[in-house]
């Protein structure tokens, strides 16, 4: 959370934008009704959000229900496997599932939103790194190794398998998955 | 290509629906438009797909443009990083990178259309399980190795490295990809 960089109440505003927009999707998404919801001033909330494309990408950065804790596991394998557990749960479960889906479908024909979502993942990285940074100092990373396209492949496996194949997520998945794209057996 | 299960200039029919998808978007999609650009009377169309998902969900599945050689290079590896490439070139490339942004975008709200995506995902899936029956019949592949996880980790990383991080595939991307979730050097 960003403190300072909005209005009092911008966690009642982000929240009701992505509530919103998982009920309605993004095209009956209006600022007008996330100034309903939370109870705010439609013209405050557009002092600080010029769109609803820079509303939704300010609520995607900063919502907490989209965050998870960076695992600090122990070992490579255990924080890849904690993180595809985690990103799993967000892409089955509600209230993020439905929104996800919502945000991904708007972001492929929107390019403002689209830029936002861009630096919604990019933050995310960012965020990852440090997984990467006590795994090389414990020995437990290859010289080489790119942590980008390990967070792609384990990453993108979660996507393809709820939101592409559309099939669950079985038991020993994220285990399955972390063994896979663990760079150091090689 | 499904011989026999459509009218006369179904090849037309599937490829003007694509067309038009990329154009316009899904929202936008007629099958009177589609009618107008192949030059086939609408009740023809309607007669074989009764919606226009279920024309879609055939364009997609049927379309030559989305349809790649499965590779045969003599290795695995060589087989995963041509699957990459060619991938890789779908995402990013006219016509059929705004075509497949569009899809995904609709079947993120479209339940029905999620039902043909769901089936064209699982078709792709059967036409490459060849490579790996291959590999394993060399000693290419572990006993226990997961065909569909591979798969996932492969085609997920270039999808989110296209559609979610929106940044350019690089050279080298996808023979490092392909090293990464190879599982037989473990």
């Amino acid at each position: 959370m960003n403190q300072g960089s909005g209005p009092r109440r911008t966690a009642e505003i982000l929240d009701a934008t992505l509530r919103l927009l998982a009920e309605r999707g993004f095209e009956k998404l209006t600022i007008e009704g996330v100034a309903e919801r939370s109870g705010v001033n439609k013209t405050t909330i557009y002092r600080w959000w010029p769109s609803k494309a820079a509303l939704l990408g300010a609520a995607l950065i900063d919502a907490p229900m989209l965050r998870f804790p960076v695992p600090d596991t122990g070992s490579l394998h255990g924080d890849l496997a904690a993180l595809a557990r985690s990103l799993s749960r967000l892409l089955t479960e509600p209230p993020t599932a439905p929104l996800i889906a919502a945000a991904l479908g708007a972001a492929t024909h929107n390019a403002e939103l689209a830029s936002y979502t861009k630096a919604f993942f990019a933050d995310r990285l960012a965020g990852e790194l440090p997984i990467f940074e006590r795994a090389a100092a414990r020995g437990d990373l290859p010289d080489g190794a790119d942590p980008m396209l390990i967070m792609d492949a384990l990453a993108g496996a979660v996507w393809v398998r709820v939101l592409l194949r559309q099939l669950p997520i079985e038991p020993g998945f994220a285990e399955n998955l972390a063994t896979l794209v663990h760079p150091a057996a090689r």
